[in-house]
């Protein structure tokens, strides 16, 4: 799924909800605890109950990778699963190494031979250019890279404000800022999107300065208190531009057998607050 | 394996040389392409090759997860191996995310009880300390956190000069260094760990002088062109405080048949030069 596809969908269901696949066997259900492969049968009732309102999904790989081998077979499912619908696919993987190391991250991930066909993959950018290029070689696939995260932790680096480089170049006033900027360099919003968290919204104008055009993948609406308001006032694009993505407050939005319908009114009921953003 | 066990076995061996287990299908040699687990096969000579030679290893994940389940159960044969011998252990995972997801990190690869139960994990700083912090709560366990890498890219942001952060307190003058005196607050030298890159071994009197005492985890030493007397002249403390790792050029010092031997003779080759800094 590319840019124009993405947009085209969520034109026609009047949503840029992104769902978060992080299922935590605490969580899930005691009702489907006696699956043979809980976490993917916790995921396919989910997807199911939220595609009329979704257009994304997002497995954080750290939930697949906590139960070993048997958490990446659940997380293969998964994506072969999603793969059956028009929706755009993102590893929330927050990888990133050193050039030749990062290709094989891509290759992992991003590459329609492999286990794991996403359309997209989140990247940390601490390594800098060559860490993130790799994964903008594959054709058609985007980097979501990190720039301003919605946890506490943000602000220990991401929000420095820095003076001098190694090359003397005009520079951004914050370290997030400077992430930005550089890495307009190495894509463009046809490949690239950024994480922008929704708990600092009055930030996004600041990053809508730097990156007019890409797409944000927006965490931290719902449960971490973001609102969509805000995030949409300073944000929203002509082509929307946002990607609002929800995990805890639709995965677990009900306890027990009535799981997949409270998830599907939630689901619903961000739709409904995104469908008047929507022109 | 904790850090005293690790200084004794250091001094033990002589040596202070960490093995990355990088496999690439693509250059792992012939002989070894029937094998019904080519990866684990590989590895497992290669252990066996330098074990006499080496205190640690480094299996890097995305050469694992760039084969997909297949790989992932490579890398679990590969740890389970390296967990007879008494050597410490390093998934080369970059991993970090927020609060809740990296405990999931931490769970799928520092805890006893999961498939991956390695001695330490690298972690990437750029979403700060509550990414961390949960990594250093399993026991016995260490973080190693990217510092100065050794790629071209750790010049885009991690030698950015920075004057002012959230909390006006004092700070360093380039983000690498504020990364470490920031991070020295999360945990001690008996549970962090920094990889600081030789190719820029000048740096190392400046990481010295935040982390006197913390094991450094020195990669670009051999193939990527770093000296390792300038890294001992800058990085050594009384209780050595290196792990200097080799990959490709241990993993590929042959070609063919004489693969697993021409890796033993650079393993030792190396520990060779080391033993003089073991004091």
């Amino acid at each position: 799924m590319n840019r124009t596809e993405l947009i085209a969908e969520i034109r026609r269901k009047k949503s840029f909800l992104c769902v978060g696949l992080d299922p935590d066997m605490n969580k899930i259900p005691a009702c489907l605890q006696q699956e043979e492969d809980v976490i993917f049968a916790f995921n396919k009732a989910i997807i199911d109950a939220t595609l009329d309102y979704a257009v994304a999904y997002k497995p954080n790989l750290a939930f697949y990778e906590a139960y070993g081998l048997k958490g990446m077979m659940s997380l293969k499912k998964t994506i072969d699963y999603l793969r059956r619908f028009n929706v755009f696919t993102i590893a929330d993987a927050k990888r990133g190494d050193i050039g030749n190391t990062s290709l094989k991250y891509a290759q992992a991930y991003l590459d329609p031979a492999g286990d794991f066909n996403f359309n997209a993959i989140t990247v940390a950018p601490y390594m800098g250019e060559d860490s993130v290029k790799p994964f903008l070689q594959v054709p058609d696939k985007f980097v979501v890279l990190l720039a301003l995260t919605s946890n506490p932790g943000a602000r220990d680096f991401q929000n420095l404000e820095i003076t001098g480089g190694a090359e003397g170049t005009s520079l951004e006033k914050h370290l997030y800022e400077q992430v930005l900027r550089t890495s307009t360099t190495w894509g463009d919003a046809d490949n690239m999107m950024y994480v922008v968290g929704a708990t600092r919204a009055e930030f996004l104008s600041d990053v809508r300065r730097i990156v007019p055009n890409h797409f944000l993948l927006v965490p931290g609406v719902g449960a971490q208190g973001g609102s969509l308001e805000e995030v949409c006032r300073y944000g929203l694009t002509d082509d929307i531009g946002l990607l609002i993505n929800a995990s805890r407050s639709i995965l677990y939005a009900g306890k027990d057998t009535d799981f997949a319908e409270a998830a599907r009114a939630e689901a619903a009921r961000m739709q409904q607050q995104m469908q008047a953003y929507v022109r």
